[in-house]
């Protein structure tokens, strides 16, 4: 597997995209991205945990049902959540429009929106915006579409890979959106991918939620989870591969192709997060269990204690224990080792003293940094990726209305 | 019941205290708080959550279990946490060598530390200030003592209230500390409590345990809960009143002043909440349970999208919404009110409109507002007290190292 430079949506075979600017946002930033397979593709999709969703989740949940999509139309600046019953006709709308003007079903479409709660989307500039998307579709697209899908985003997320299955040459391509309200499990996040590969509907479906579970779910930035986020896959076959289903054998190839795309995916949102100044791993190990391992990790990545003092370049293990020890699992502070970067300075519960500090100050100095907690208590273990607080995140999300 | 100007805990009968600075804090800050009883007090004390506590948790627990104590001491700076036997034996030695200085048994003094974490107490100067606190205890020492248990916080917090009981006036007092790493149950807050009632130790207890959970329960700064808060009370029966007991004719007024002075303390930890611009009550109601409503309304507390936005003084009802749907509670959009102040946004799960936006944010321009999340469903409701998030916040804690 290789990634390919500058690599993204259209670099996979059959798939054209477009993003243009229909009027949703000021000035003339694009809000309007169209992705579109030149023949039906299998599709699978991961949805929002926030129990109450946006209109456009409802319709491509509905969409997703037979496994099969063709295009996905996604606008930004208003995410037409909390918009009740006309919300949800205005997201069948986007549907119907963007499967007529391409000659497809509408059962055909997904339809994703990111941006402002509670207001509805101006479906007179969406109709005469899919318009232009649709003809404004190439193979040279993937760049825009991965531009109108941005609101507080600083750069656009995208990635292609390409692979072998069977002697044949694959291509794997994403790209995403979110810098804010960022605890997927789904978070403010969009994510779109798609691939020449041949896959069964089912199984796509199993293996995306694998990736999205071991890699958007595993990133947070402020532990706010939006009511807009999906990650959805198109597979058009046409690389020519025998279709991958769960007895092949090639099924690994395929997947380690996946979960690289959706683990840099996410590793992109996580360095764009709002006000960020670092990526932090923090790794929880020596965990009875897993779901155990990831409480611990979330409390730690979420404790705003924490993360200012990761933007203070601070070693404050004491914050980071005290994060450990009030997330609902049962811990052994006398067996805890904590670690900033490589350099050890609690074991057995007990600080190492302040040169083991300063040598983790230094760690601290660099843009990527980690924290890891061993529990010493069983071999379970998780990395949850964040980023630090600063006073830009303030900034930023006092001003923007989202 | 009335509240006693510039009242604290020295107004109550039989009891004395001192703040002196034995050396733990730089400069002459004072960090040693000592409050002591007259005659044995019955004794009551509710303590951290985190699974990971400090020294002076295990030791003041045990001293409390025959319900008797007779002097508190407290000292700042240092939080005698993360340092395993040797922080036990160090807690121990406190309440030993303020049981000699005072002449009564070790197991009658409770012991409270709060500062850094992770770094021990100097033995020789906390031994050489315990003398000095004794021998500066006064019936006038309330003030000094409030100013002695102070971090970060920028005023002292105390209260005390004057009632009647069979005829008999009766005193209830306390102080507090804390302004960040709040979210008790408990939080980095240290409460005290004096009266001169009468009151079973079991007793005392269980009302001490209620009023806690009403109030100092119910505020949250940033979400983190500390290794080392307490709140413990002492009831030493000088008022001349009967014994209070369960079924005494009297408990509801005791109770009434207790959960008031435990209210206004828990106010004030949170109206001196770090970097805090504004002191932030979130309702939920008409929820199933009391249980869904507070974490629900925690949820919304703590989200630093809403928060930011409270700082920004900008109605953005979305956020809450997404908060409100992500916390782990089942509930129906479609019949969600939400209010700012009394202006109503949202009526089930639809905004208002403009107007009412903007009439929202001008109650967001005073130093006290509310958001109020109507789930109509069922009767259960819940106030939590809260902060917005302000850049100051970061300032102060990537700056100080705690």
């Amino acid at each position: 597997m290789r990634i390919i430079k500058q690599g993204n949506l259209t670099v996979v075979k059959g798939i054209k995209a477009s993003g243009i600017h229909c009027g949703i946002k000021s000035g003339r930033k694009k809000d309007l991205a169209l992705v579109y397979s030149e023949s039906p593709a299998t599709a699978a999709g991961v949805f929002t945990s926030n129990c109450i969703t946006a209109a456009p989740i409802s319709v491509s949940k509905e969409n997703l049902l037979d496994h099969q999509a063709q295009a996905v139309i996604i606008n930004s600046g208003i995410a037409n959540s909390a918009t009740g019953e006309k919300g949800i006709e205005d997201s069948r709308q986007m549907a119907f429009l963007t499967a007529s003007a391409l000659n497809i079903p509408a059962s055909s479409v997904i339809v994703a929106s990111t941006g402002l709660i509670g207001h509805f989307l101006p479906m007179d500039k969406i109709a005469s915006g899919i318009d232009k998307a649709v003809s404004s579709l190439s193979t040279k697209g993937g760049k825009e579409a991965a531009q109108a899908i941005m609101t507080t985003d600083t750069f656009t997320k995208e990635i292609a890979v390409r692979f072998e299955i069977a002697g044949f040459p694959v291509i794997l391509a994403g790209m995403a959106k979110g810098a804010g309200m960022i605890r997927p499990n789904m978070a403010t996040m969009l994510a779109f991918l798609v691939t020449d590969a041949a896959i069964q509907g089912n199984f796509l479906q199993e293996v995306l939620r694998n990736a999205v579970e071991k890699t958007f779910n595993r990133i947070t930035v402020d532990g706010d989870t939006s009511t807009n986020d999906m990650v959805v896959m198109l597979a058009n076959g046409l690389s020519g591969i025998e279709e991958i289903a769960p007895q092949s054998k090639d099924i690994d190839t395929f997947t380690e192709a996946l979960d690289f795309v959706c683990e840099k995916l996410s590793l992109m949102i996580v360095k764009d997060g709002e006000g960020a100044t670092k990526l932090v791993s923090i790794n929880v190990t020596g965990a009875l269990t897993e779901t155990e391992a990831g409480k611990i990790a979330f409390r730690i990545a979420e404790s705003p204690l924490v993360k200012t003092s990761l933007y203070g370049r601070s070693c404050n293990w004491g914050r980071v224990m005290a994060a450990a020890g009030s997330a609902g699992v049962s811990i052994d502070p006398g067996k805890i080792g904590i670690f900033y970067g490589p350099v050890q300075v609690v074991r057995k519960g007990l600080g190492l003293g302040s040169d083991s500090e300063k040598a983790a100050e230094s760690h601290l100095k660099s843009k990527e940094v980690s924290i890891s907690v061993d529990l010493h208590v069983g071999k379970a273990s998780i990395t949850i990726r964040t980023t630090d607080l600063s006073p830009e995140y303030i900034h930023i999300n006092a001003d923007y209305i989202s």
